[in-house]
């Protein structure tokens, strides 16, 4: 069962909006478990819509086409699809009395054109349209399945929910249910976890298991199907304690959580709290642990020391070990994260120093960066790292590393 | 010239991600007056990546491809490619140099599937990645420009930029030359703006007006066409002149500038350095000036007192202050500006304090901000607002606030 989804409108291809669309449709599919092969985009031109057309005709059993249902000269779906299905076009009257008496109500008079939007397929299973003029259309014509949507999202979505998701999950015995997770790592890149990984992912078809980087962490996502939603979790459930046994140290967490939250709960959960000392992340490390609800409970606040000057001022490292090492140094991260702990009387103190670029700094190169860690009463640790990328990815992949450390100390 | 751009990856057909791809190269070419006539998306699969790849070969003249390109097993594009444009795959050597310093600098050992990323097609012009690691390519092959590049925005982005662009308006003779630039405007709403220009906005053809509102700031988009370059920008900025003379007070600045930009420039311009305090915003108002190259000329550094106590402990506010008014409050706000002054020897001081959400605090609802200016020995300033919006919203809405306020300071 191959379906393609074609989003119909000039708009698409001159990049005002994005297909949103398909995705929402794909998405949808995919919790019934009805594999999407191909997504089309096409503009407002007869030929151009009606070759996209025939070559869907060609390749899937399934066509949802979304947008050019429109009242205007440039809705060309009907025209496209009366060419290529070889059906007429007939008025719909109830769709008809409804946009007349929507003009009455208004009391404005209807232009022509808007007749055009009662027009349907002959045969046509028509989808009433309760959030709009143009209805939805089925039709099943040699062995295709076509459906026409309009290209407004809520009326698309209104028509999909309500008549287009229980006749597929209906008509195509769709006794398979889909269920998805995703499992974060991070501290591990994302080849080294397939390898790793690798006789997993070669042997397992069902769920299958797919990795996906993304800024300084990697996500595995298992989409397994079953007879019941039950069955499919347990398939998904058993994978993942493979999956573990083989990079659990990396583990975080499934779905929505981000290695941020973690933090914070792992830190509520011990009843410690932290502060930072941020150089060139500028107040980034502890942006995002402010930002999330519950922070006021493990995150009392923190220094932003951008110069050297303010490093002394603020930060009481002392000049001498400026001059010395520089700013730019395992020993400024120590004395900044020590420092800090016994300034904010906190559990944690991290620090970030280092160069974001684009110039070098203190004569060290981009990308050059120290974090420093100060828990309780150990000994203080310092991580040195060389980043590359510009001065955002710099500072990003810096503040990621900083949860990235925090959550392997802390989950021990 | 017919131009397809195909994203390859199967999270776009499960719906995980929309193409944005597709819309922001789409929106470029536009801008270059390069007509885009498909966007096609196709999963992991070599059969039906290929098949994609000669369907576009078929029907356009440039094909851009985005995706595929990474290191794992289903990163296809380049054996699709192989198949249809009948070019054999080499290893660029200053790619696979590159990604050998990378592991080798980090310490880590390089999985051998990360070799993948350095191969490209035999003749190909390479465009180097300066933001990660699969190169893009160009390739002329039998009448039709193939464009390969990765999948991930940034560095796509990047490879469109630099040489993409630049390329396809040198070998392709544009003839209706098209400008465009953004007036950006900061303390005035979008319907307000709108009403303000309404008359010059129906008048106008060539240029159009698109009036955009983003957060907190309204950006209005003049297009014009015309034989030259010269003389579309001259209607850009004769419509310019006449805009400013009804909005310009609100006016910060054109085209990719940002307030925090505009706020770095004035304080350099005036030799002025700024600190900062923040509570609930978290570091974020001093993080997105430390994002800016440059900003260590004027931006020292700032404190972040989430909690109550940090505000006694480092900005020295007293307990009677906050036992009498609160730490939400108008004296709170200017205690935390005037103290950050000469706490940090900085010529200006802004302090944040507010209920960002989603509870109460200190029995004042979510919204509620206090923004406290210290210039310079002038009267210290404070503003009250009630942003509406979930924490977030609050959160970069004060931030933005905190700028505009900065930018009609500084202006005068």
């Amino acid at each position: 069962m191959r379906t393609e989804i074609i989003g119909v409108g000039t708009e698409l291809l001159l990049g005002q909006i994005a297909n949103t669309n398909a995705q929402w449709i794909s998405s949808r599919l995919a919790d019934y478990g009805i594999p999407v092969y191909h997504h089309t985009v096409v503009g407002d031109n007869l030929d151009r819509v009606t070759s996209s057309f025939k070559n869907a005709q060609k390749r899937s059993d399934i066509i949802i086409i979304t947008g050019g249902l429109g009242p205007t000269e440039d809705d060309l779906t009907r025209d496209a699809g009366k060419r290529v299905l070889g059906l007429n076009l007939v008025e719909h009257r109830e769709t008809m009395d409804k946009i007349q008496s929507y003009y009455d109500r208004n009391q404005r008079t209807m232009t022509v054109n808007n007749r055009k939007q009662s027009l349907v397929f002959e045969g046509a299973n028509v989808l009433p349209n309760l959030e709009g003029m143009a209805p939805g259309q089925w039709i099943n014509r040699d062995g295709v399945l076509w459906i026409f949507l309009p290209g407004v999202p809520g009326e698309m979505k209104h028509l999909m929910e309500e008549y287009v998701l229980p006749r597929l999950q209906s008509n195509f015995q769709v006794d398979s249910q889909i269920v998805s997770q995703m499992l974060r790592f991070i501290g591990i890149g994302e080849s080294d976890l397939e390898t790793k990984l690798q006789t997993l992912i070669t042997q397992q078809t069902n769920p299958t298991i797919a990795p996906l980087a993304s800024e300084g962490e990697v996500g595995v996502r298992l989409t397994a199907t079953g007879a019941t939603t039950a069955e499919a979790w347990k398939k998904v459930e058993n994978l993942k304690e493979q999956i573990l046994n083989h990079v659990g140290q990396y583990y975080y967490g499934s779905d929505d959580i981000t290695v941020e939250e973690k933090v914070r709960d792992l830190l509520k959960a011990k009843g410690l709290t932290i502060g930072s000392a941020e150089s060139f992340t500028g107040g980034k490390f502890l942006e995002r642990l402010v930002s999330l609800p519950g922070a006021s409970n493990v995150c009392q606040g923190g220094y932003i020391a951008y110069t050297a000057e303010m490093k002394e001022k603020v930060l009481q490292v002392s000049k001498l070990l400026i001059t010395t090492y520089g700013t730019i140094s395992n020993q400024c991260a120590e004395v900044m994260a020590r420092n800090t702990q016994s300034l904010l009387g906190v559990d944690i103190a991290i620090s970030f120093t280092g160069v974001a670029g684009p110039d070098q700094s203190e004569g060290q190169e981009p990308g050059k960066v120290f974090i420093g860690l100060q828990i309780g009463d150990e000994k203080p640790e310092v991580y040195e790292y060389h980043f590359h990328g510009g001065r955002d990815q710099v500072r990003t992949r810096a503040v990621k590393k900083g949860y990235e450390l925090l959550f392997h100390r802390l989950k021990k």
